[in-house]
């Protein structure tokens, strides 16, 4: 059975599993405010793209239950922050995006004042979760015939249930696959700086029952090479019209890898990961994060003082590199027709 | 001014710097026994295709040095036991084996007791380091060429000071060319699951007063991508007589993506390093190392406990994306005529 990385405490806070601390403790926060959980985001103690646009939502729910007494304008304007500070946590997913934008017009969709206006919300966001747990079940389901008994899959840093609301993206076609009795082999690339390969994914996998084997990012090639692949799946903080996409640093090099060994290399992503905004890859934003996430590791320096580091979070792989996309619509293959 | 990372000490042990605890502390190691010698090789404190056969040769002369009196016959079996142990403690590098046979030949080769043997082992050990240092040097040269002013070079794991008697391999041509007044953009990759780069290359760039950027091995790719790269050098543990050659985790990769985007990639190594019995890279020896290396950092665990890890310390990448290789004898592009 799969983590539960989110959910309602009895009190309307949002609880949420601190991903910082894994794999050594498992220690869940309680937030009750908008600005707690955009902390939260900013911090990755909370991350995974569908998972951050629930909390978001969630976060938006709790920190207006108390102003629910509000008129109609000083509601929305207090809901028009919250959100505006949620969305500037991390540029890259659009889902985080995509779910406030989503909040937004519920409110703005319903008449009256704060209080049907938060009631309002509070569906909406807990659509937004059940949407996003249902994708995730049809995201397993239609990946599902790419791990045949035996087949041996390659993923990179947290699709799972760790990073949405339900049994993940990427990994989801592995947890339908052990629940239908296959052998799969899972190879988990730690995905340095952050490691959440590593620390989440074999975490996720390891407390469901499913065994896998941790590697350093960089074996990936001689993997491939060794013939011990027969898969990549990966997910996406952010897929463009033409179907580029953005995700985990590392990514596009697994792409190219793949591509290079033909080995099938597919992108696993909810519809809400879809950015019809943007023709291409290059139009999304690179999310550059702190030179010390490189440079020291739990605390401890693993390179000279002040020498410089480059962390981009993310890059983008473009389409012509991807077998094919499983999304909750089924399995498509480029080129890509966006939603 | 590159680091010394071997001398002897004025009583004829080995001093060597502690490269475990790079980069926090600057810590030197006196050793006085082979055994000493053999345990530093094998715990990584002494690392470095070439540096590891000069440290073996020294460590020889370092152990022997109170057997001078021993007959012809006990010394040169007590040698031979020495040099077996040491030949045992990492199998890959080619330079070890070919350090030793060099001394144990050297041996053989002269005539007498304990006494004579162990001043011409003196003598070769002190040939095989200053070889080397010119062998670097000359690899420096060789290899100018190949960086412009402005030139932007990615280098993987550590082909340094720290790995070599001399300027190092793949960073010989970074010094000649910081002499020579250029400016060169270095990119490490941090090396994991060791991080060589970001612990070693960068600490003895630094020091240098060559400044650099490390990154996430992930991250290569994205930068080839961006265009951010004009040339790749790395080192190598072994090179096969077809050219093939094992190095560090992850060079294979990194010879996949320099080849994909059209990116000059350059193998540099010293003579020592070719090992014409091999026909082919398929028949390099890879080392697996322990799992801890990559479930554990700094002894604190980065993956849930007892989950599986794969290891392998190197990786053989094919002549067929090696643009050249730059040696002590010259700069020479593929077919690669070995000897």
């Amino acid at each position: 059975m799969p983590i539960q990385a989110i959910s309602w405490t009895a009190a309307g806070d949002v609880r949420v599993l601190d991903q910082r601390r894994l794999p050594g403790e498992e220690v869940y926060l309680e937030i009750g405010t908008a600005e707690g959980v955009a902390d939260a985001i900013r911090s990755l103690q909370v991350r995974g793209a569908p998972l951050i646009g629930i909390a978001a939502a969630m976060g938006l729910v709790a920190g207006l239950r108390d102003h629910r007494g509000l008129p109609r304008g000083p509601f929305l304007a207090r809901l028009e922050g919250h959100a505006a500070a949620l969305a500037a946590t991390r540029p890259t997913a659009v889902n985080l995006r995509w779910a406030l934008d989503r909040m937004l017009g519920a409110a703005r969709d319903t008449s009256g004042d704060g209080a049907p206006m938060w009631d309002r919300l509070q569906a909406e966001a807990k659509a937004i979760w059940e949407e996003d747990r249902a994708m995730c079940h049809k995201i397993g389901e239609h990946g599902l015939a790419l791990l045949p008994d035996g087949a041996k899959v390659l993923t990179h840093c947290n699709a799972g249930a760790l990073a949405t609301g339900g049994i993940g993206t990427a990994l989801a076609p592995i947890y339908l696959a052990h629940d239908a009795g296959r052998q799969v082999q899972v190879f988990v690339g730690e995905s340095r700086p952050v490691l959440q390969g590593a620390r989440l994914t074999a975490w996720e996998l390891t407390r469901a029952g499913i065994s896998c084997t941790v590697m350093a990012d960089a074996a990936a090639g001689a993997l491939m090479r060794a013939a011990q692949l027969d898969v990549v799946l990966v997910g996406a903080d952010r897929i463009a019209r033409n179907g580029d996409f953005a995700n985990k640093i590392g990514t596009y090099a697994l792409a190219v890898l793949a591509h290079h060994h033909s080995v099938p290399f597919y992108c696993c992503a909810p519809s809400s990961t879809i950015d019809v905004t943007l023709a291409d890859g290059d139009a999304i934003p690179i999310e550059q994060r702190p030179a010390d996430e490189v440079t020291t590791i739990a605390g401890r320096p693993v390179a000279p003082a002040g020498v410089a580091a480059l962390n981009p979070a993310f890059d983008v792989t473009p389409a012509r590199y991807v077998t094919g996309y499983v999304t909750d619509r089924g399995l498509v293959r480029p080129p890509f027709a966006a939603g």
